[in-house]
């Protein structure tokens, strides 16, 4: 997945050991799986050479990171100049958010 | 590493097989390795759940990707609260980029 970290959620992501992220719509800190129970354990933090990106090497804890019921949010690959979705569904989306997602 | 594309570098990257990306700081595209000859083939192309980010798997042609002469940009680790170079240099980015990196 990708998500936007602002200081304070790179602050909370190193203390806590779970990957949080800050919300540009919502104007608000989230921890990853603070709904879903889809939390992910941070492994390793690494960050570019020009220091405005993270790699965050997580475990993730459930069945899927993607609030679309994927285990990755890349689950549309390019095929012949089509999207094809190229991974089964590792969950229901609407039972673990409730519609919310 | 990271980069941005617009539309025209999508397609470009799609029709050439080369990872192409679009320069906002210097308004233009650019195939990345056009002057260190270090391309990108393209492998694979996924998109994510809300279509605003690609990950592009290529093959690097080359010692590495990153023009500060590492593998990968990604090439500081988070180490007890510090940013520690987690690999050693790949190649001189003096000899190739001429001091233009």
């Amino acid at each position: 997945m990708v998500g936007f970290m602002n200081e304070e959620a790179f602050r909370r992501t190193v203390e806590t050991g779970f990957a949080t992220f800050y919300s540009r719509s919502r104007n608000k800190l989230w921890m990853k799986g603070e709904s879903s129970g889809h939390r992910l354990v941070v492994k390793e933090i690494s960050t570019d050479c020009d220091k405005d990106a993270l790699l965050v090497k997580v475990e993730a804890i459930g069945p899927g990171v993607c609030h679309d019921g994927y285990q990755s949010c890349f689950y549309r690959r390019l095929e012949n100049g089509a999207w094809v979705v190229s991974e089964p569904r590792a969950y229901d989306p609407d039972a673990v958010y409730g519609g919310k997602a």
